[in-house]
């Protein structure tokens, strides 16, 4: 059986290429991962060991050469995504990639052009479409469950800000993570928008107004088809991820609530209460990291189109320079003025 | 003890001056309702017989010039409030006034004027504020139990549209409906709005865009204080009403979920599910109709200020001014920009 | 209009009594309370004024005499009960009575015989049929939402014991706290217990065993049908008053929460919580309490059956034997073998 | 690294021995399948190529004298478990067994008899103590978050009845259903029952009672420390699997919700609904049989005591032959008369 095994290759050994090749080790029996590499020998050779797999790779380019490997994750920082696509796509590979592709449309149409040329399958990051809870929500908004949509919000809020280091090369809040809750936008509508605005400010930590970025966000969109959207971003919530979506439309709505390590409710003299939900995203969307994979490897297999394409790589990061221009310039921004 | 209670003539036997009248006659032992009077005989007749008021005034000045009468409730339509304020601040009576005073500044300002002059105590209906819920939520906000707030959101639908005739005389929708709202953000913040920014449209009856309103509006306020705000309205929520809030604070959040008319959950083969929120204002905020009308007795009789002032009653109007003006310029519109 | 309101007299103006005088003044108008009495004359005097009740009768009697009085309330100590319903059932006079009746069936018997001989209408007080969680359920039950019904589970716990004096005297658990739930069970099942199973112990406070009561219980009913329930008491609820059901059907389930001052969700950073359920019983069957007093009011103004009638009243003190039997003789006790 | 996996061999390869199987493969990296047996050559042939388990083995007995295996996990029907244990411990193997040991003590003696002679490690696969929810319970009755206990409640429900060809064998429903929660009540509580009352029916499908069996139950439970439970069984729930217990200690309560795939709400003219709570085992368990592999595979690796052992196997045998004991004496049983 393991000859049909789908040979993978993964570029990038920290955390979320971790996840990934722990997937493919544990859960995921139709791939088999051949290679890894990562810059860090000791992140790379935890991983390898962790995991199973037999070789670790000089770099990403051996990875991209190897003809036994037939796509390749790619998991290492963004300024690399564009080139290694270029690279994997000339070389024939299938591709993985996370976001975002890059943070301007021009590397990211270079990009798509290569893969474009050489007819491999690239899929993006996006592993929210692939939670159960959001997926249930397009469900519902696809189906008609709840008539014509009118109006969405998303809250997507992190527990704690990351390290002013991190924040400086993030490429700012509306790439780094606002980009997700665009993505869910445009999936869970159907339908793209066409106009930005932004309020937004510095209200958590001054530093990271000093590094030149915001750390509190609501991003109103205007889809074609009449929705209205909202995203809060918040880099702080004290009580743990906040992850929530509702859906208003003609015939009802939808809403979803966290997710939390249990179902259990205490009652006191003091309160009624629960734990916290769970905290961070490695615990929050376990299931959509491993089902985004499982997603990719059918895919390739069945050679079907991925579920998460280029243009969806694409357009979030065009939604994203939109969002700063509108918080920058204090107006309404249409995504056409965003050309480059 | 009846000659300490309060003396009252009530104007205007619609929909909330009935309301009222049950209140004074069945609630609140401290208030008696002297006289009532309406432009129409079936609705006054109806009230007074059920309330057991036993006068019927023949206008609004007969009540107003009744030296028996202490206070008068203003429930009559909007276009009459501010003379009616005037003339019942130059007869030394005591107010209670429905929401909106009026639908200009100027309006506004006179009426203020003339209740200051007569040194005469003002409350306006903003209702909600004595709404359990909200209640919780200023306090929590007050309190510092979410610390310093960041982002807050408001949903606020009715179940169905009101008739067109209604709509062409509302104000439009901001006047009419996203006032309360308007109110309730001044009042769960305790800080003023600077600037508002409105994305809407018409997604629920082509008629309203006809008549020159909006039926689904999101509202965007920009607080003093750095909070950023959205209200988030639509005349049509197929459930039921729909009144909820949710702010976010450096500590943590607080949110409040509808009301329901029971608490029971049923499970079958085919779903887990309740019954519908509570339809609409007249069940769910029965209660808070009831304690707005204690505090203003109590205001009254103490001699203390009234929990809901006049200038609690101006800003919400020029805040619908705003929004209006913000959706025709299609820009953030700041409130100083709003003087008339 | 007054002369077509029914003209009622209270006996006893404690607690319940007056809650009983309050919904009279201020939420029926369809009824008038012409006078009450009570041994105590601060507590008749405050409720008098409270509600504007003109007369304070010298004693039960002298109401019951009244020939102004069509109906009676029965708010005085339970041993006083059967006496007052002979008495006023002689006097022909429509009577609500509080639970229970008496503690033996034999003076609940005469009692019931003097109300069929004078042809009066008897309603009891369990006021919780009354309640929109409980009513709901029936509805469900009765409306074959969750099919045929197999098991069912009533908690009902009080949030802390009462004073040892009150517990003396109060007939033990069964017949003073469990007897509410007794009566649910028959209304929401729509069926007769048959044998009763009961588990107990004192596990709040030993003092409430030595004077030879349990605080703890759990009585497993048998109804005739098939369906087996269980009821859950205990004396202390630390988090407030518990009140909920479940009933499991061959179609679904139906189950009911607990009632809270307010549907806010505070999230912080050690827990998500939310205020405590209403404390006792006067805060979450207020309505209930309105509601029963409005169904005896219009059942008589109307010439129909009460909806809590005198069989109503006597089999629930009969399972409160069975249950005592039960616990004391460890072993399941059939109802026909309580016959005194 | 591979050299310190801890050796297994699995006998039986349907339901409960896939998931096993499964868990090894793709969720235990420290421990490695070397063969698998069953009656059935396609059952395990389809585990073996899922799960990557090189050999497939003639019989248990094969497999038990397999001087590569260290720890055998017996899957098998539980009329096999006793004499497969005492041939593994004979041949020195940690043993990982399905519950119930056997149907009768004696036979239960027997195997545990061999274990300690042999002195091997024994697991018992009651799964649910490693369940999320109910390891939260247990933490907050061992933490004394919630005080002392008094009342304990567990539902167990199961969507539908199994086929009859497998009541037939099942040992009665205390053996097969009930003795999963007779399991929980004691690690819930952390003491031993001493009396066991029983009311039950035939409720869903009257060929169940020809079986000789029951399908509803009611199994109230004394516990030394005088804590009082219930176990509400049923083999049929129309809304899917049903789990969740409660307790009430001096302090307050801890009570569990169902687990359900998503947590999406959605409210229309009609409801507001979610989907079904998971429907079985399979899916509400999953983690938890993985965590008792893993629980199983560390004490033995580490040398550390299972966490649920020999004796956590019989007492509840013990238990459901009482439970059956008392309906059919319709009476309530002690333990201690249970000798065989």
């Amino acid at each position: 059986m393991s000859k049909q095994k789908l040979q993978l290759g993964i570029i990038g050994a920290g955390r979320i290429g971790r996840v990934h090749a722990e997937t493919l080790a544990f859960r995921l029996p139709e791939a088999q991962t051949v290679a890894i590499t990562d810059v860090s020998q000791d992140a790379v050779q935890a991983v390898a060991s962790r995991c199973g797999i037999s070789r670790i790779a000089e770099s990403a380019l051996e990875i991209i050469a190897d003809p036994q490997i037939e796509a390749v994750l790619i998991c290492s920082p963004t300024p690399t995504h564009a080139d290694l696509i270029v690279e994997a796509a000339l070389a024939g590979k299938h591709i993985f990639c996370e976001k975002p592709i890059a943070h301007s449309l021009g590397q990211i149409d270079r990009a798509l052009a290569a893969v474009e040329a050489a007819g491999v399958q690239l899929q993006i990051g996006f592993n929210r479409r692939f939670d159960a809870n959001f997926a249930r929500v397009r469900k519902a908004v696809a189906g008609g469950e709840i008539g014509v949509p009118s109006l969405m919000h998303i809250i997507s809020r992190d527990p704690a800000p990351p390290p002013l280091s991190y924040i400086r090369t993030s490429g700012g809040i509306f790439a780094d993570m606002t980009i997700h809750d665009f993505d869910m936008a445009r999936f869970l509508i159907g339908d793209e928008v066409e106009e930005i605005y932004t309020a937004g400010g510095v209200m958590v930590d001054p530093e990271i107004g000093r590094a030149g970025d915001l750390d509190t966000a609501l991003v109103v969109l205007r889809f074609r088809n009449g929705v209205i959207g909202t995203i809060d971003n918040s880099r702080r919530a004290a009580y743990g991820y906040d992850q929530r979506v509702e859906i208003l439309g003609s015939k009802g709505k939808i809403a979803t609530e966290n997710c939390y390590p249990n179902q259990a409710i205490v009652s006191t003299g003091d309160a009624v209460y629960t734990d916290l939900p769970l905290n961070f995203f490695m615990e929050r969307y376990t299931e959509s990291f491993a089902a985004e994979l499982r997603s990719f490897v059918n895919a390739v297999l069945e050679h079907l189109p991925t579920e998460v394409n280029g243009i969806d790589g694409r357009i979030p990061v065009q939604m994203a320079l939109a969002a700063r221009k509108s918080y920058d310039e204090h107006r309404p921004v249409r995504l056409e003025e965003i050309t480059a």
